[in-house]
């Protein structure tokens, strides 16, 4: 069957985000007051499996393999 | 008052994604049956604002001015 899912990687708290507070200075100098800005990455991912349960270990795999860095990133799966 | 918006930018349907299109290349490589990928960014953001509307009104305008570009993005404002 065929599952939609959305997967969000985001940095750990803590971790710097250089994105995310130039584009907060940019929108400072705009004359926003805009006191953060983090940056975050969506993946919407189609793919085929056996079963919801066997999608959300497939999209768990491939997050831990290639999509995001454990030592740096959470990330979190919304599958369809 | 200081609210949290979460600002969603995607490509326009029909609009070129080669980065989506390199994961989804590489996680069929890896052995996925995945069909599709496509990308977006998430903008996590506090400002401050009078109200949820002057909050939802400033994000707007940064998304016009700034953050997203309305020829080839699609953007959704979640404001909490």
């Amino acid at each position: 069957m065929k599952y939609r899912a959305e997967i969000t990687t985001e940095l750990k708290p803590g971790m710097l985000d250089p994105e995310g507070a130039t584009i907060q200075r940019a929108l400072v100098h705009l004359g926003y007051n805009v006191t953060s800005v983090g940056t975050a990455k969506k993946l919407l991912i189609e793919l085929e499996a056996d079963g919801i349960d066997d999608a959300r270990g497939m999209l768990d795999e491939m997050c831990k393999k290639m999509l995001a860095n454990p030592v740096i990133h959470n990330y979190s799966i919304e599958v369809q």
